[in-house]
């Protein structure tokens, strides 16, 4: 159903107490269309009076939907029985993901809710590092051994599938728990009811470690289109699983932290409409006043030109070459950052690696060439047409030469530079993406403007 | 199995002409890492001869991981029952990819391969938009009637389901194929066999109609972390299914185009080192030469406002106000993609919409004037300490205040005008990444050297 006409009908059997016949709709939609519902058009009041009317099944699945101030501004009005059935319901990977987003008092009462063993699941999912596989994965799996056959598996699914995140995927371990095949429930499906698990399990089995990035998690997903991955310890054994939903969530996150590092923000995967004013200023204030700081020295250049460039025929030389300064700027920074969201992009998507510089290179040399060639002439022949022919300033063919070379230049320059710096940066195990546009834009305008200048001196002057 | 192992096995096994045991290697070795190892180890002539030796039933899976260079150089060099046997083992979904790549004549090929009945299948895929929803989907899926029981659903699936891009969503139509429900195998499993599956199936089904567009596809994929959904024409008749892994593709494919949109390139599917150095050219030039042409108006004003700077204290002044230009200039195209791509970013999620943008220029309002005041008085002292004492160019209190001044101005627009392109781009059904980082660059630059001159004048003139 539409989106207005969920909110509507909800809207509708809520305000005329209905809560019989809304119960029933609710069953039947959405839970992400629900919590969307209750956060757009509930006050914090009526949102917990909502939650209460959810069916018990559902509760859990809303509950994972909110966004975090929504399930804090919730917990704290739970009881604690509440708490501890929304919690006993949740996966683990879901709990794990709320608590990280709550404060320390939050925190403890959820972990005061959950069963003893749920608890210590906890704690060790808690201990992975924040961009690790293992701070992606739930220990709720099915897993099967060798030796059952594929009539044992449906009844333990059936017996235990209920709680597991995915039951499509199950996988085969020996006595010690190391993961020795995958078998799909199509597998099982299309199997006799005798066959034993190790004749129609996968072998080779993709898989994933604990301490694995959860980028190149993400990025195994896509490569394999797999529905689930397992995760691995050291020793082999299968200590939870990824299910595809979790690397959709992770792809769209990087996606947006390299967007945003590229345009000089502090990454914050909070919404943007959920972010204070202040929060934002505080994300964007380090880089501008970075790059500001930076920018001296293109000023500082320029200064010590000066002298040099106003001699050239009285200054009105001088102010010619200066009015250009801004397009060979920006030209120069629009070059470089060309090449490098390409390269830190195709970086981000594993599609070239350090290895791969010198080709890179001299790929971005031949259509940096051809950028360059095209730009020196098109900016030649729009100084003598726009501004020499149309507006009157006396851009010789002389200074106009200079101008389209030191633009070709910069051209070239800018696209070396550009593709180098992001392949450097992840050699040296820095964010590719910090070297892209902001940083990029820096360095270019300064070399730019040495080589202008100095180009201008010798042949104007 | 680790990638480095398999490729190392694969050859060994390759090189000493051991066919039977690499068949059986194959057999459990991932398509998508088969795929890569023949596009990487080996030449053109040995990638047909391997194939020749892939497992049958292997065949199409690893055909479909290819990329589309590959692709066209095996079918050139298949026999045409070859190529039928791979054709028929594809899902429609992938062929109609491959067909969308292909030249003329081997389209012809692979439709006199296809039988009767899916070329009409094909030929209706094709027709639909690019970027629509009805591009991704596959026909082959899992009906159901509401009146059958379990037993009768599980028995379909088994005959049926091998040839299903996924059997775990099933759907239950009416007899004029209107989708009416939706059960998951795993309801399945869990029910008891004379269960009717209409007793169990979820009717409020979120559902994407066949011209929707492939982004809001992904969106809904991201939102609901289904496994597939149904695509529904105007009857609501179900015609397709899409499943979660296209969306994965269409999710990272639409990052990477915003992306290379705001770095100003014409957006290319194509991976990076597999693009020709003059594709690369082409995809970027038509941007640098509008932004440079659009950069002869800050050429321009600054040729226009030079008389009146240099009368400013015989040209002194002029020189230390112009070497603050690209400092100024900078910072406010930095400070204008930060607001840009964030909000362009936003949109791409569906986290704002058009009706927020009095919401969002507020923010970015306080935002920035929050950045301005921090940014001004920095660059007031850093003129004072670096320029002034430590580099003893003549900066003072007066023309320190100017450019200070002028710069808070220039940051508090770019943050207004950053944030308000996108929006107005998207309400006027453009894209709204191109309004970001290139274009905000050359709209701020422009206005800011306006104020920076016109300012400078009024107070020091």
């Amino acid at each position: 159903m539409e989106k207005e006409l969920t909110t509507e009908k909800l809207m509708e059997l809520y305000k005329n107490r209905r809560f019989a016949d809304l119960r029933m709709v609710l069953l039947d939609t959405e839970a992400a269309d629900i919590a969307t519902f209750v956060e757009e058009q509930l006050d914090k009041k009526e949102q917990i009076f909502f939650f209460r009317l959810l069916p018990k099944e559902l509760a859990s699945d809303v509950f994972v939907e909110f966004d975090s101030d929504t399930q804090e501004s919730l917990i704290k009005a739970f009881t604690d029985k509440e708490l501890k059935a929304v919690i006993d319901d949740m996966f683990l990977d879901d709990t794990v993901d709320i608590i990280d987003e709550m404060p320390a008092n939050v925190v403890k009462r959820i972990l005061l809710a959950a069963d003893p063993e749920e608890r210590k699941t906890i704690n060790e999912l808690l201990e992975y590092p924040d961009d690790s596989a293992g701070s992606l994965m739930t220990p709720e799996f099915v897993s099967l051994s060798a030796n059952m056959t594929v009539a044992d598996a449906f009844d333990k699914i059936r017996r235990t599938g209920v709680n597991k995140e995915t039951i499509y995927t199950c996988y085969v371990t020996d006595i010690r728990k190391r993961l020795i095949g995958v078998v799909t429930v199509k597998d099982l499906l299309l199997a006799e009811k005798e066959t034993l698990i190790e004749d129609i399990m996968t072998t080779n089995t993709v898989a994933i470690e604990t301490l694995e990035d959860k980028e190149e998690v993400a990025l195994k997903f896509q490569k394999y289109a797999h529905l689930a991955l397992p995760v691995i310890d050291k020793e082999g054994c299968i200590v939870g699983i990824i299910t595809v939903d979790d690397a959709v969530d992770v792809m769209q996150e990087e996606a947006t932290e390299d967007i945003q590092i590229m345009a000089a923000i502090t990454p914050d995967d909070k919404p943007y409409l959920k972010t204070s004013p202040f929060k934002i200023f505080a994300n964007r204030a380090p880089w501008l006043l970075i790059l500001m700081i930076s920018a001296t020295f293109t000023g500082l250049i320029l200064n010590s030109y000066e002298g040099e460039l106003s001699a050239l025929n009285g200054g009105v030389i001088g102010s010619l070459l200066i009015a250009c300064v801004p397009m060979l700027m920006d030209s120069g920074g629009n070059a470089g950052s060309q090449s490098s969201a390409t390269v830190v992009r195709s970086i981000a998507l594993n599609e070239v690696k350090f290895g791969d510089i010198f080709k890179i290179m001299w790929k971005e040399f031949c259509a940096g060439l051809m950028l360059a060639i095209t730009l020196g002439i098109v900016c030649f022949a729009k100084l003598q047409l726009i501004d020499r022919l149309l507006f009157k300033y006396n851009y010789t063919f002389e200074i106009s030469f200079v101008v389209s070379l030191c633009l070709a230049i910069t051209i070239l320059l800018s696209k070396i530079v550009g593709c180098a710096l992001p392949l450097l940066a992840k050699k040296c195990k820095l964010d590719p993406a910090v070297m892209a546009s902001p940083f990029i834009t820096t360095i270019v305008d300064a070399l730019s403007l040495v080589i202008y200048c100095s180009i201008a001196i010798a042949i104007l002057g």
